[in-house]
Order: C-alpha cells, then structure tokens, then sequence
C-alpha cells in the first residue's frame, strides 16, 4: 500500500468528494471499494473482521475483469486504498462516506453518533441500507442533515441504479450533493419523496417475484422457464422503457388513459386472483430443492460470470455505464 | 395482390405449416401477419371490419422499418398476402391459424366452431387469447385436440415470448407441432404445465404493475422516475436472467437456498406491506393526469420507435431474435 496521493484522473467534479470512506467490507462495501477507486478517488475501507484485508484484496480482483469491460481503469487501483480497522483513522480526512454496514438499527444508530464524532463537519455521509430508513438511522445524530440513505442495487459497480432516500432532517443541500456525486461516478440517483419501507426498486421487486413464487409452487412453470417468459418478454421490455411508458405505449393512440379505460378491469381481476404464498419451512425447503434441480449443474460463480456479461452488452447496447 | 407462389425463402421447416390464416386484424393479427410474411410464409388474412385492406396494408408498412432492423427481408411481402373477408375462403388450404379475435368467451367459442367446418382436419388450432382458456374456447369443438394458446407478448414481431398453453384435451402433438413452428420462426415459445388465467408473463406484469400504481398514488415516486428506476435496475437484471437466477446469485455461494434463509424474511415482510390500490374512478382519473404531464410532450408514436429502438439494440446484444 503506497501512500494516497492525488490521481491524474480524477475528474474535476469528483474533487470535491474525494477522499472517500467505505464502512463495511461486505459485498456490497467491496464493489463500492472497487468503484470508487477506478473512478479515480482515493479510498480508505474500515471494518473490524480480521480477515479484512485479504477479503478486500480478494473482493477487488474479482471485481477487475467486469469494471475492464466497463472500459474503466483498473491499473495500481491499490495505490489509492487504504484499508483501516481504527474507526477515528478511516474517518481522518474523509470528504464522503458510502457507509454499508449490518441492518439494525441500534447498530447503525450507534454507528452514526461514532462516525459523527471522528468525521469532518461537512462530510457527506451516505448509507447503502436497502431497507433502514433515514430518519431513523440518523434519530441520535447532532447534525442529520448531512446524512441520507444511497442505496445501490447490487452490485454497485455494474448496477446503474441509486435510491436517494433523504429523512425528514435531511437537508435539501446534501440530496443535490449526494446525487451529483452518483451522477459524476455515472451512476443514475433517482431521489424518492417519501421514505418507505423497501424504498421502489425492491417492492416492486418482491410483487413479482411473489407471484413467481406462488406460479411455481402451484406447477403452473418450472423455474427455469419462468426466468425464460420474464427475460423474452417483461424483462426485455423494462430493459427499454419502464411500466408506466409500456402502458402508455400499450393504449395505442389514446395513451395511458386509455390502456387504464380498457384493460384497466382486466389487470384488476388478475390482481383479485394474485397468489399469496407464505415462505413457511414446508416452501422453503421445496423450493430450494426446486432450485437446485435448476441451476444446480453449474457453479454460482460460472452463472454470474455469464449473466454479468449479458447485463454489460445491454448496458453498452443503450450506451450506460459504460465508458 | 398476386397469387401465392412458394416462395424461395420459405425455410424447409416452416413449410409444413404453410399457407397460414390470420384470423383477425387487429394490433396482434397484423403484427404476426407482417412477421409471418418476412418469414417467407403465405398469409390470408381475414376479418369482417370493412376497412379491412386499407387497415393491413398501413399497419404493415408501419412494421417493416422493424422488420428491417430485425435483418429480415422486407421486399414484395405483399406478394404472398391475401386478404379475405369469407371466412370458409380464407381457411381454404390453411395448415396453421393463428386467431385473434375478440376476448368473449361467447365469440371465440362460436367462432372455432366456425372454423372446425371450414378447414383442414389436421391444421393446427393456434389462439392469441391473453385471457382465455384453451379448455373453455374449444368446448364446442367436435376437434378440441388440435387446438391451443399461442399467447404472444405485443408486439409479435418484436417480443420474443410466445406462451404456449394447452386446454384438458389439447394433444401433446399439437402442443409439440406448436413449439416447434414458434421456434422455427425464431420466437421463444414456454409450455406451460397448467392453465391459469393470464397465463405467466401479464400475471408477474400486473403484480409489479400494481405496486408502481400504489407508491406514485401513495406521491413516493413520480411516473418517469419510477420509471427509470426499473430500467436502471431490475428490467436491466431481469432482461439478462429471470427473477429466479437472479435471487439464486443473490445468494451467495449459497445459492437460492442461501437466499430464502438470509434475505427470506426481509422480503416476507415487503410482502405483507405491498399496496392494494383500487382503479376506482378518482385513481383512473388521477393516474390519467400523471401520464398526461409524464409523457404528454412527444406523441405515443415517436416514444414507441425511440423505446422499439432500444429494445431491438437489446435483442441486438443478446443475439436474440435477429438475423
């Protein structure tokens, strides 16, 4: 590890924002790691398990070959990281924190009175919480206004997606700061207006795939062929324009209002008919066995290497996130 | 209109199953028309609207720009067209129909006793029905065996998904001779075990469609934002793998059982939190407005080539569905 110096690449709007602080080496913390250092800024990455270096190390190599086909650069990315154990140490100098840290709330709430007394007064400090609000993680901070919710969808460094989620004491100075930053790393912030449980993408999420759930368990399709219908059909068509452009394109003409007018009666008779299954001990495990006879043939980490490659020929196919 | 020659291009596979008959012009008739057409197959097309030619001429040169970007060839498709307002005429020969017409139970069961009389006994029986059951529309056939769904996803010549269903006492032959005709013409024909009303792909729209309708009533995201939220995440996820690759990676090393044990619970309780909105006349109304200020700048037409556009880069990049 070389000492931090100011990398020739980091562009001029990153600057401000730059160093940054990673709390939390999970998988999650890791490709943030990652990111931000081939996006040129100098990182410290803190956690207390004692394998942390090697598992960020490990974490980052991994991680190289998918930011290369990004066309990011990925040469000396470990002169600009620093990895810390001491809490004050990661925080010294810190201009931004991605914080990813476990979800409880007393544990991020104590981990936020903490942060607050090692971090400059005018970082930026942000959490990857996918399902903590702000107002609460923040309920004992001196200063919440400096702090909101960034939530990536995994994994952060492939995944254009960030839920800006500011509290109720959040002020409006860090959700712009918070969203320029994102959007200089190429990333896509879209800001919510109101805090809520799961935030959109996950919600909306979890209403499909609990019907996914329920249509397989009731044998109407295998798994696998479920994951055929969504990715020829639902799948596709988010990739390109989301729900409510593909309903407004699908009223013809007459737009929206009239895709609600005629087969609006429709879609709610299939909402009154919606499964409402229970992941009880008898589901898991019949669905886990389901799943093994699926994909069990081929390794987790020879299916994520080809379902990354697919995901980055369609990030290039609509020139995002790629450089 | 010429006669119907054989034409050159017509691949060897798809020639048992020609000349074709469309039953029914409408959106989903003239898109598989147009397709059937660019794959070198005969096409009758019938319906009774009086404008019948003016309205499948139009709607097929307002397709073959698609057609075009898809690599297929484009040129004298009308040549093996023919359109039909008889319908004894227009089943004359047919060894394939693919029927779209109204979605009343009371219509689609008459009109297959229809079309029992006039065609082919060994002519394959194919419905585009999105909502009905094969089982219910054949229920007054003398041949129900050689009759089914053949739901596809809109547009035909576009989406790749066609959902095959059959009714109680549909033939595995038909079911086999079905698949293998949607496969030839390079669609991705699923067989599904059981039938259930909307079949696999409008049921998962329609629940995260519900849940999109609850969080921007509920003012937590703004239509395009949300929008954009699927397309930077989950529509991008799930265009590269299904729903159910996508949580077994989720996992972990350990896969989808890893998942259902860690993340599990988490998503059970997203479950039980989802929206029960209701498209009363205050929400039509609402919503209506929203789609109004969302997209009311550029003419449905112009957002359908841009999203078309997209979508077909993303075929493009997958290698999918193009020559």
């Amino acid at each position: 590890m070389s000492t931090q110096t100011n990398s020739p690449q980091l562009p001029e709007n990153l600057r401000k924002f730059n160093p940054v602080t990673v709390i939390g080496a999970g998988l999650i913390g890791i490709s943030w790691t990652a990111y931000f250092l081939a996006k040129g800024l100098e990182v410290k990455v803190y956690d207390v398990r004692p394998d942390l270096e090697d598992v960020v190390h490990k974490g980052i190599v991994q991680i190289i070959p998918t930011l290369r086909e990004l066309g990011l650069p990925t040469e000396d990315l470990t002169d600009r990281l620093i990895i810390e154990k001491d809490l004050e140490r990661a925080l010294d100098g810190a201009a931004l924190v991605q914080e990813n840290g476990p979800e409880r709330i007393e544990f991020k709430q104590e981990l936020y009175t903490q942060i607050e007394k090692f971090v400059n007064k005018d970082a930026l400090l942000l959490s990857s919480s996918s399902g903590l609000k702000a107002s609460d993680i923040s309920k004992n901070m001196v200063h919440p206004e400096r702090m909101l919710i960034g939530h990536p969808f995994n994994p952060p460094h492939l995944v254009p997606l960030v839920e800006v989620v500011p509290g109720t004491n959040t002020a409006q100075k860090t959700v712009e700061q918070a969203v320029a930053f994102y959007k200089e790393l190429g990333k896509n912030p879209l800001v919510l207006k109101k805090e809520i449980a799961g935030f959109v993408a996950n919600r909306l999420q979890s209403a499909l795939f609990r019907e996914a759930i329920y249509l397989v368990s009731e044998g109407v399709v295998s798994m696998k062929d479920l994951d055929e219908i969504v990715t020829s059909s639902i799948g596709l068509r988010w990739a390109a324009g989301g729900p409510f452009l593909t309903f407004h394109l699908g009223g013809g003409k007459g737009g929206f209002p009239a895709f609600l007018k005629h087969l609006g009666p429709g879609m709610h008779s299939l909402w009154d008919n919606l499964g409402k299954p229970h992941l009880n001990e008898a589901m898991t495990q019949s669905l886990s066995e389901l799943s093994i006879s699926s994909f069990g043939d081929t390794s987790v980490d020879d299916l994520e290497i080809e379902r990354d490659q697919r995901q980055i020929s369609i990030l290039r196919s609509l020139n995002r996130n790629t450089n």
